[in-house]
């Protein structure tokens, strides 16, 4: 078995021998860009590969078979165009730390200024900058400007000078902290390539699985435990990504930060409590460019952080982040972005007037209140259709199913709505009522524990030996998720004074958005079905819109403005949502 | 005894119960404004008493007896007109941090804005300033507003907030490190009221007397403990001042320090090895404005620090804060400052141009190398005359001295010129040649382990039971310092242009400057004898200069502007110094 990683879109999947590189872009749940089936013929699957010794090729995807650990990008990614993934002008490298290289004066009997005054004077003469003071760095400058030839490389963030060295690797890290994982990228501030990407599981889901019960815990005792784990997970990507890139964390003085609301609060230490009680107010939103060192990350202990700005308690630097991987400073069509994370954002808007809000859509598809739900890894059923009476799924990785995730939950719900298991109001049907075509699903539906149940995996069907089913009660629970995101959309659509039709684009970010079946989300109307046509999957845009900041300072403050302009609706407090909610809780009728 | 500090003067004396006031004053080596000899009628001798009990008077000095231990102001100096003292426009209160208070708004469902917003706004609406955001402080905020009732007081410094806080003291510290002593003044930023003041031995004496050998042990070990050890005797004196003022640290949000430019760099941890060694350049001369905490000062934690700006390596922020002092920037005639301390700085110019450099002329006056030298503490003999061949001088405390300090110095080469007992070429005459007059003086002259000897005190007259003298060295000592000050006197006035007669003022500041008697310097030629009638005393100017920096923003804005300006001459490196100085060893030829 071969390990075949998929940095962009933060998936990793192993393989056999001789797998081609497509499958393994199918097996990790990513549309693969094939129009000719793979059969060699359209060469639009080209893809860049990096074997683990460093070397790079661009290949075909459905001709090239696996032989060796392998990550894959999409052709070109690979380079500093990540920057360009449906974004114009993001392959401008302007990363707000830089190298200038300088050339100072030696003092002498006849001018005698200070070492640090004749520092200033070469970076002004260079890069027209006048630096600001700082002791820390003047201690022994004179010894150092010796030890350098009185030609040092100077780190610069606007007038701040971070160091004096050698030449060397600037590199810059960009990381989002998501509520279940956290994924950090490694890339080069001087040449924009992406050197190393890492994620694992966010280490405070010990403390709770949900922002609520993290704030709750914090609460109850302080937000230290939180900020010392989430940190510590940082600095663990981080190194492992060094040592991927082979590379000093010395070397790494810049770090991009987005995360919802919660996550960034955490992670700066504050106690998140103002986030879960009413108004529900963030104690900080603004950007924030932070010394590296009281945050006990293990990059350059001279480096700055870059916070994105929240948007409000819910609507956090992660939406921030996918608003500037939109570009949404330049949208001029209709456009609504679905993030669905741990939680749901929303934003609609285009260049002049954007509107965010939350919904708590997420839980349902992260698997947290299903019966047999689980997160996108192996063993989860990713997708399921029915066709003619037969259910048939695919599973992360292969095998026996352990459970289901968000994506397949959804297509199991549009499919048994389109088989009629499910009636518009979300009712399993009794097997008898089944229509004709459906009558050998008949034998799935039985009743567990007193609720009806539709059945996927019978016990030898299943990996851990449990039959795996949907029950009535998991149902509802994709229902009020599904209404909350409809509902949702409704009223930033009413705020605007626009109608569906007038969206020109559905964006879906995050990981669930990428693997989900669009289909699949119109027909149970979490999407409306007349914009199905107009879907785009961008993927990880937050972790992408991190990567930008770390890379383009204009991004950062490109963000920040956007940040400031959205506005926020309270859904809560909005007197129309609960009727729209209820009203949404209904499944859409069948339009066969 | 009572103990009767000047704190101005950085003086305190021990006198018998019924002693006057102007006695103590004549006691502490202070000129007290007396004209009519402290016969109670020109009532111009008025000055502040304050007693422990803070109690606080204006009285007669010569009228007013001493019965319990008093602290002495000069009349009306206990309130903020010290800072009008010899400058015009001081009195203004605009201390660089500030206390603003505010109204904020609270969170509600419909406006949700972040905390820390909302505090944004209240502080711009108090007054236009848009303070830039801060985690620490956020972190907790909402319930720190409630706390304190929406109507918080806001601590600023420009757009940084420090803290928030009910209304409370807002004090500040001035810190004069001086090589000797280090004087620290406590006052009250919102009224200008100085309210403690403290001097003490600087412990870094430990590891040298001057300025090169703490350099030298620096480089031998590090400049942690000489660090750590100023940082120590700053807060020892902080904590007596709170005490004092009855005030906790907490309240004081701010310290302006001055120290010449070796001080400056250990107080900051900076090796200071570059200023030892050619071309003794330091390693950072702006103007700093710092956080205290990195720096160990116990003020409140979140509090600023104001470093002046140094001039060159052996021109200080001290000179800084003396010329600051003076108004340079605002002075219409040519003006001289001598500030003698353990070395000696020299400015000459006006508003529109300034020269500074520094002579090796301090140690001699602090009795460094003279064979009975000593600082101006209890047992020192301050002042000297020889009249019809009879010595006499004053022991500061009185009793029998225990050797002389540098006005006393001063003093006894002036007479012993006066007396023949010198010639010009400074060699003690033998007992035969003495004129006429001063034959009586004749016994006093002997020879001590081979070198001449002038004997001023015989064993039974000392403190210490041993006999205290003046040897050829120690006047060839007193040469070397006169010479040095001499020669930058006259390079400087060659600098720019001018002749002695130019010099408008002279202006002798620190304590030796205070103590010393001007005809005696002008008699041995350390000051050119025509400027006699120009000469004024101002004191401890740099300490002065200090307290007018933490009390006013826009002075020390002025001294970075002036130091920046103040053309530094090197003296070791100007081709005609050593012409000079070699004529400047002699003394003037008696113009009796």
């Amino acid at each position: 078995m071969f390990k075949v990683s998929f940095p962009l879109q933060n998936r990793t999947v192993e393989v056999e021998a001789g797998t081609t590189v497509l499958s393994a872009e199918i097996a990790a749940g990513i549309r693969p860009n094939a129009p000719c089936g793979g059969m060699g013929v359209c060469g639009k699957c080209q893809v860049g590969i990096l074997s683990e010794t460093g070397e790079r090729e661009t290949v075909l995807a459905c001709e090239t078979k696996i032989d060796r650990n392998l990550t894959v990008f999409a052709a070109g990614e690979e380079h500093h165009k990540i920057l360009t993934d449906g974004a114009g002008e993001f392959d401008k490298l302007a990363p707000a730390v830089r190298a200038v290289s300088l050339k100072v004066e030696k003092a002498t009997l006849q001018r005698p200024t200070s070492d640090w005054m004749r520092l200033k004077e070469a970076v002004e003469t260079a890069c027209g900058v006048s630096i600001r003071p700082d002791p820390a760095l003047a201690n022994g400058l004179g010894k150092t400007l010796e030890a350098l030839d009185y030609a040092p490389q100077a780190i610069l963030y606007r007038d701040e000078l971070l160091a004096l060295r050698k030449e060397g690797r600037l590199l810059t890290a960009a990381v989002d902290i998501g509520t279940t994982t956290v994924v950090l990228y490694l890339a080069d501030g001087e040449t924009g390539e992406l050197l190393a990407t890492g994620s694992m599981l966010n280490p405070q889901t010990e403390f709770g699985a949900d922002v609520i019960s993290r704030a709750n815990y914090a609460m109850q005792h302080t937000p230290k435990e939180l900020s010392s784990a989430i940190r510590a997970a940082i600095n663990e990507l981080l190194d492992g990504a060094l040592r991927e890139a082979n590379a000093s964390r010395q070397d790494v003085y810049s770090a991009a930060i987005v995360g919802n609301t919660c996550m960034h609060h955490l992670f700066l230490g504050i106690d998140p409590s103002s986030l879960v009680l009413s108004p529900y107010v963030p104690s900080i939103a603004e950007p924030l460019v932070l010394d590296a060192t009281p945050y006990g990350l293990s990059i350059n202990p001279r480096g700055k952080l870059f916070l994105l700005p929240c948007i409000a308690g819910f609507v956090g630097a992660d939406t921030a982040s996918v608003m500037l991987a939109c570009e949404y400073d330049r949208i001029e069509e209709l456009t609504l972005v679905i993030d669905i994370g741990t939680n749901g954002e929303l934003v609609i808007g285009d260049k002049n007037r954007t509107v965010a809000c939350s919904t708590a859509a997420g839980p349902a598809f992260e698997g947290a209140k299903i019966t047999f739900g689980m997160r996108g890894a192996a063993g989860a059923i990713d997708h399921a259709s029915i066709r003619g009476g037969t259910l048939s799924f695919s599973v992360i990785g292969g095998g026996k199913p352990r459970g289901i995730c968000g994506s397949g939950l959804l297509d199991f719900a549009a499919a048994m709505l389109s088989a009629g298991v499910l009636d518009e109001t979300g009712r399993i049907s009794d097997p008898e009522d089944l229509p004709k075509d459906s009558r050998a699903l008949g034998e799935r539906i039985r009743t567990v524990d007193g609720l009806r149940c539709f059945v996927i995996a019978e016990e030898n069907e299943s990996e851990t030996g449990a039959c795996i089913y949907l029950s009535q009660k998991d149902i509802r629970e994709i229902q009020l998720a599904k209404g909350a995101m409809a509902a949702g959309i409704a009223l930033m659509l009413e705020y605007l004074g626009k109608k569906e039709t007038d969206l020109q684009k559905v964006l879906l970010a995050g990981a669930f958005g990428n693997y989900m079946n669009p289909e699949s989300a119109c027909a149970i109307g979490l999407i409306p079905a007349k914009l199905l046509p107009r879907i785009e999957m961008i993927g990880n845009a937050a972790g992408r819109g991190a990567l930008m900041c770390a890379l383009n300072e204009e991004c950062y403050l490109r963000s920040a403005k956007m940040a400031a302009k959205t506005e926020f609706i309270e859904l809560a407090s909005n007197p129309n949502f609960q009727d729209r909610f209820v009203e949404e809780l209904m499944f859409p009728e069948e339009e066969e």
